[in-house]
């Protein structure tokens, strides 16, 4: 018999569909618009990432998440938590005194941003975005969690795209992903 | 003395900052990010979307939010509301059969996009983004609706900014704001 959690996961991996060659020619993207229209599979989600982190990293103060998708996810569950959500952008979309850390894409590079005020020395945050490919985005916001001293406890996505190896890009942080492909 | 709601709306309030000349010269900023690091205030602008839901439009089928910032609260008062979350992005970032609108923006001109398959003919829908400025990506969004014969039941902010005239843009649909400038 299925568990709570076991039929929590089924109802959230119903929802995510796989398009062939998109953005590019040999990509399958794994979709997760089906996911947000769902409530329950919604709330499923958010309630296996609360389970995790209440176990696993109560000690909290923040939740970090990535544009854009990681909008979607990361205020939920910081309310769940009843944590800060603070975000990271692309460069250029933050206002006030911000810091950046350059990371490399599959064609050229991107600058990951936050404002300067929004993580302070010693806190204790966890990353969130949608997905996990090869980490690259995750990476960059784990420099700037150091960069500011605060201590990254975790990196959470809901999907994780294993043979990309973002988890060892990622070490020594954890990573917590809902659904594997 | 100051009702319930008046004194989310002063917690609100106080959780915006304004910056000047971000992100060009002569442009008054209004930043959330302080609204979204603290948790009780987040809950609050959620609370106050919901009463006006619930008070005026009941009848919803789902909530459309805006790339990226509408992203911020939209998958959050959808929860409240029990209906599914629906993404309208910026053209090529969503897989599958799409819908587009062409929008003009101070230089130049953009696209909103929607998978076809996100909105049915008849569903009623509440449209949600961060601020009301001129109004330019949000009429694109309800003409995306239209283009569906979805019934676009009102918009909501969390900022509108009142001498840009977004809202007579957006006529005949109602909008919500929460915090007005």
């Amino acid at each position: 018999m299925a568990t709570e959690s076991q039929s929590k996961l089924l109802r959230i991996q119903s929802c995510i569909r796989a398009f062939t060659d998109f953005p590019t020619k040999g990509i399958m993207f794994r979709d997760i618009c089906p996911l947000l229209k769902d409530p329950a599979a919604l709330t499923a989600a958010i309630d296996l990432l609360e389970d995790y982190v209440k176990k696993n990293h109560e000690e909290v103060d923040l939740l970090i998440g990535l544009d854009a998708r990681g909008f979607l996810f990361g205020p939920l569950l910081a309310q769940r938590l009843g944590v800060g959500f603070v975000l990271v952008r692309k460069k250029g979309k933050l206002p006030g005194p911000t810091v950046s850390v350059e990371y490399e894409l599959e064609y050229g590079k991107a600058e990951a941003e936050m404002q300067e005020d929004a993580v302070e020395a010693g806190q204790k945050v966890l990353l969130i975005d949608d997905l996990l490919a090869t980490g690259g985005t995750l990476y960059a916001a784990c420099e700037l969690m150091k960069r500011q001293q605060a201590q990254v406890l975790a990196c959470l996505v809901v999907i994780e795209l294993k043979e990309l190896n973002g988890k060892d890009k990622l070490k020594p942080y954890p990573v917590f992903s809902l659904v594997k492909y």
